[in-house]
């Protein structure tokens, strides 16, 4: 059995049906998620609902994203305990960005309570103007792959996933049932195994609002693609950011909210 | 034009197709969110990303989910900021649970950090043995109705509903780009119009994690009924406060997961 199944339990459930009103009893595949903590420096410092695989990478990811880790090098030590459900780091930190991590409580169309305050102080200034680029014949081919690979969700219904498809064009993904999380996972592992993210594409299942623009700001990653809506201020953001944001990327089709010239349309 | 429209802007952007690499310019309708600020009793509490719409029932649903506001009539007074950014609540509070909300940052799938901490405290204790009753044929009518009934959805693809019915069959709708957001909002306007919601269903459109079965079981709610999946932690919520969970509910077809014996099955 694939060590992801690890993560679904089965849960008895009765299925009814309008038609001929049929009433089954079965069972059905459901998602299980825990609360993992995460402790920096001895302090804990957060808690995360997510899928237990991979917390080292989701939290790096999550402290990188804000800023309170600027580099894989300043990290001394990871450690996940045996039960999986804390993650403790060493690491030289930006104290004044994770002070920001507890500047305002905002909640976000999805989560992410720290972004917000970073994103007021530190963020705004950036501009990626990256001249990566990618063809469109490309990326269609990206998001048939990542439509084709997402286990968990094909039998839960209820898992999000993320992608980084990096300069060699290999592939780094995962899943959480967070979208927030998937993102932090997957970029955690990038940076874990130490590899450039400055020239890679990010693919997500989830609406992107504006914390999730600024987290591949963050990792200056250049163009974002979802399968999903993007919100106002998730465009504005990516307009302003100068990241080529795309939306409704699905069913052969998709739409470039902002900065287009990353993308080159002609077949090639 | 509908006031809801309000809420939607038009933006530029490309639409690429597959099929024969077609490239339109075209405008595309994208939801706006801001940040809305909640102060209670003079301090500021919470910013929450929203549509800005029903400020004062998400803040005064979100408060009360949250324990912090135990009875509406502990409400002195409610006022919504000219530019519709923020909320000052005037009220007797619970300051236990205010604490709570600041007890610990947990980023749980969706949102909602200060659930947990309550779950924690107080909720556990509760079980909710309403024996409220409806039947299948009721809830596919419902079901059909909610589907028809989000206009902003079907213009931006960017939106989660959530509607309560009543015991007298009225019926109270809201929307939000979250799906956390949208129960607030309309338990909020439950409140606020001093509705009995202790025999009502809530339908909701986004997932069921554990804090969204915590948020009706705050309100006393015995049946929730969602078109998306539910995670294990909501299920085994459910199971423990008493609540008759349905998931998946779609497609003429809906699991029952806990407590069914509130639904009755055969037709009538």
């Amino acid at each position: 059995m694939d060590d992801k199944i690890a993560f679904v339990k089965e849960i008895p459930c009765i299925l009814v049906e309008k038609k001929g009103n049929k009433i089954t009893e079965k069972n059905d595949f459901i998602i299980t998620e825990e609360r993992i903590a995460i402790y920096l420096n001895d302090i804990k410092i957060i808690s995360v609902m997510s899928i237990p695989c991979d917390q080292d990478a989701y939290a790096v990811g999550f402290l990188m994203s804000e800023g309170v880790i600027e580099d894989i090098k300043d990290i001394q030590n990871i450690v996940i305990a045996n039960d999986g459900l804390s993650v403790y780091i060493q690491a030289n930190i930006n104290t004044e960005n994770l002070k920001n991590l507890y500047h305002e409580k905002t909640l976000t169309s999805g989560c992410c309570v720290g972004v917000t305050g970073n994103f007021d102080g530190k963020i705004i200034e950036k501009f990626i103007d990256s001249s990566f680029e990618i063809s469109i014949n490309r990326i269609w081919k990206l998001i048939e792959d990542f439509e084709n690979s997402n286990l968990l969700f094909s039998i839960t219904g209820c898992v999000h996933q993320a992608s980084l498809i990096l300069e060699d064009e290999s592939k780094i993904f995962s899943q959480d049932v967070g979208r927030h999380n998937a993102i932090d996972k997957v970029v955690g592992k990038a940076r874990l195994n130490q590899k450039d993210i400055s020239k890679s594409i990010l693919l997500v299942s989830g609406r992107l609002s504006m914390e999730m623009v600024i987290k591949a700001a963050m990792h200056n990653i250049a163009i974002v693609i979802s399968r999903a809506a993007s919100t106002y201020l998730g465009i504005k953001t990516a307009q302003m950011l100068g990241i080529t944001l795309v939306g409704f990327a699905r069913d052969n089709k998709l739409n470039i909210y902002t900065h287009p010239s990353r993308i080159i349309l002609e077949n090639s």
